[in-house]
């Protein structure tokens, strides 16, 4: 069995091939401030309630704090719903959602958790099954305590070695969202194995960074198989394993070793090219932050290049932890006055400007250079505004240099 | 002379007269992401540059990071004028204008500085003359380098005394916009004289907060004459003073021995109350920041009131620094641990949602308890959203009870 068909069959209680369309448990469902007001609605057209409110979450995240009238109500909505439910509810500023779910436990390996935000493949980072389902598909896991999927077929990617000085999982993960494609893993569990020297270099943030990206191939589900820190974190099942009889779609090896920096240049993720195809080009606007590349790994990175250097002049930069306990943490390791040191302006935990909805929206003309994880035309704001996306490493020397580095600048 | 009086004479090179219209040079005019745009339509009309660039900031502090395309092209806009032009610019993130100007040495005793932000009068609390101006008066100015100014009456409030403990330079500034009211000064120059103690007890950051508010009276500028840690910040010069023979169109002596807390209650800045009208009342929405009340000195006051303690469930606290140094120091000083540990959510330095354009922008019948300078309808959103103005100390502590604390809760 695959990992994706390991999960649902413990879930269903007998194994289940692709194809199948099973009904199952949701361990989480999940939803955001941007969403929660349809989420409401469908419920009240159901007359129901959350069947077990301690299993449903509700983070403010996407727009937050309220940058205009509409999402205050929709967030003062939202509010009330959760104090009269009782579901667990992060308010403004505790981070992105995929990332306090992590921190607060709620993830863990072979859990299933579904999520009103296409990048609920996170999850797969420490080895559940998360995906991203709309409105009324959460309204109804969250009334029901359940809800449908179709067994996904699974594509087997093998990531091995250690990747290069400067190289990252950031990198490897555009790399597999390149030679993917954009809808290379439509409906299909990406199911991620780390190999000769990979499990050791990648830990959990690592780990997410990867399943998170998977969603960028079309994955439901983007699943890293459990070793390394995650064995030392979390309990992971017997089950949870996939066996010699898996069946994989397709197999992709993508050999650390050999891999060089990455950026994914507008306007699609699986656009991915090598830093000399964009080096010189100059940069208006770099963003360190988002549940792809906002936690301490990350800022650390951009912190160790930013170390007693300047923002470039013409160049700004924001850094957007993923959550408040990213922030602690990068205070009290002093990464965070590293940043600020070198002229980065920090934004409240949170989405930032990921989607171009506040926290930095992008002028037209504008470059950008942004470890989140998409780079469509018009997402961080005006429609010719190019989103380039790059590791925090990388995205760091960009800020400093006040251009796109080459690779021998990122190997540093 | 008065103070007014004695730096406009100083400019102008011979004693002038309340009524008297000028023109002067002015040691700086500053402008923001708002107005910029218009600024630079202005200064295009009239074909002109920056006389002395070097005597002009453009500070981006008011929807920043840009909330929207429109915002974002108007930075970008800015962004290219000046370094066209040469002219001081300070990037999102650095802070409010006001406090920029006063951390750079712009502001300082005796100067004269125009700004396109009402509360320009902020300057004041150094003993500059401090004024704000609509984007055309200051276009010229930026262009000429010089304004014109009606040589203003003046109002002379003396302050006197220690205050009680619990009780802040915010509590006496309101209740100075209320014994004066919205229109009780318009036109003229507050001059704030400390005598007693209260010399001693209102260092720098209080006496900003003192000439911050006193637009609220609707005054030209707010002068607080140079004592106490002025003189220690600053050479201080000779004619910087008020004489003997200064007529004033008014006087007012508030004891600050005897003052309690104040609160502005919706939706004018001069309905000022004790605490005891509206204790009790709950509240959804703290927010502490602003060129009013968002320095280090009043992060302390929040802090020491959080320290060990939580914001309340249902209530939602935002600090947002006054500017990046103040947020370095306050993560020196432990500050910002200690707001972050109570559940406070940190935001950007700058504006923040003082005019609810973006970062915690208020709900439809939400109360917000503020340290900011403006509680009119509407002003930080829904136009029934209850704004109160009071001390960070108050704020904080309406922030742990999720209510209007009472008058003993607050002497502590």
């Amino acid at each position: 069995m695959t990992l994706a068909q390991a999960i649902l069959s413990h879930k269903v209680g007998r194994p289940v091939r692709p194809g199948e369309l099973v009904v199952v448990e949701v361990d989480h469902a999940m939803t955001i401030d941007s969403i929660v007001p349809t989420v409401i609605d469908r419920l009240e057209e159901l007359g129901a309630r959350p069947r077990h409110p301690e299993r449903v979450s509700l983070v403010y995240d996407h727009v937050a704090p309220a940058a205009n009238v509409n999402v205050a109500e929709a967030q003062k909505r939202g509010r009330a719903w959760a104090r009269r439910t009782g579901v667990n509810f992060y308010e403004v500023g505790r981070g992105v959602c995929h990332q306090v779910l992590i921190e607060e436990g709620v993830a863990r390996p072979g859990a299933l958790i579904v999520g009103s935000d296409s990048h609920s493949t996170s999850y797969g980072g420490v080895g559940a099954f998360g995906t991203g389902m709309g409105a009324t598909d959460i309204a109804l896991a969250i009334a029901s305590g359940k809800t449908w999927l179709r067994v996904p077929e699974s594509v087997k990617v093998t990531f091995r070695g250690r990747p290069r000085p400067g190289v990252s999982a950031k990198d490897a993960a555009l790399e597999m969202v390149g030679r993917l494609g954009a809808d290379g893993a439509t409906y299909m569990a990406v199911e991620i194995h780390l190999e000769g020297g990979a499990e050791e270099a990648f830990g959990r943030s690592e780990r997410v960074t990867l399943a998170n990206l998977a969603m960028e191939a079309g994955a439901k589900a983007g699943i890293v198989a459990p070793s390394g820190e995650i064995l030392d974190l979390y309990e992971v099942p017997d089950w949870l394993r996939a066996g010699q009889d898996a069946v994989y779609a397709r197999k992709l090896e993508i050999d650390l070793t050999a891999l060089a920096p990455r950026l994914a240049a507008p306007f699609y993720v699986d656009n991915v090219h090598g830093l000399g195809d964009y080096a010189g080009a100059e940069v208006d606007f770099v963003f360190v932050g988002t549940c792809t590349n906002g936690r301490i790994e990350d800022l650390r990175a951009a912190a160790e290049v930013l170390r007693g250097r300047r923002v470039a002049p013409g160049t700004r930069m924001l850094v957007v932890p993923a959550s408040s306990r990213v922030l602690q943490r990068a205070m009290e390791e002093g990464v965070l006055q590293t940043l600020i040191e070198a002229g980065a302006t920090i934004g409240t935990p949170g989405c930032g400007p990921c989607m171009g909805r506040h926290m930095g929206v992008a002028a037209s003309g504008e470059r950008v250079v942004s470890t989140a994880n998409r780079n469509f035309k018009g997402r961080m704001g005006a429609a010719d505004a190019e989103v380039f996306l790059a590791s925090p490493r990388t995205a760091a020397l960009a800020a400093v240099l006040g251009r796109i580095p080459d690779e021998e600048e990122v190997a540093g």
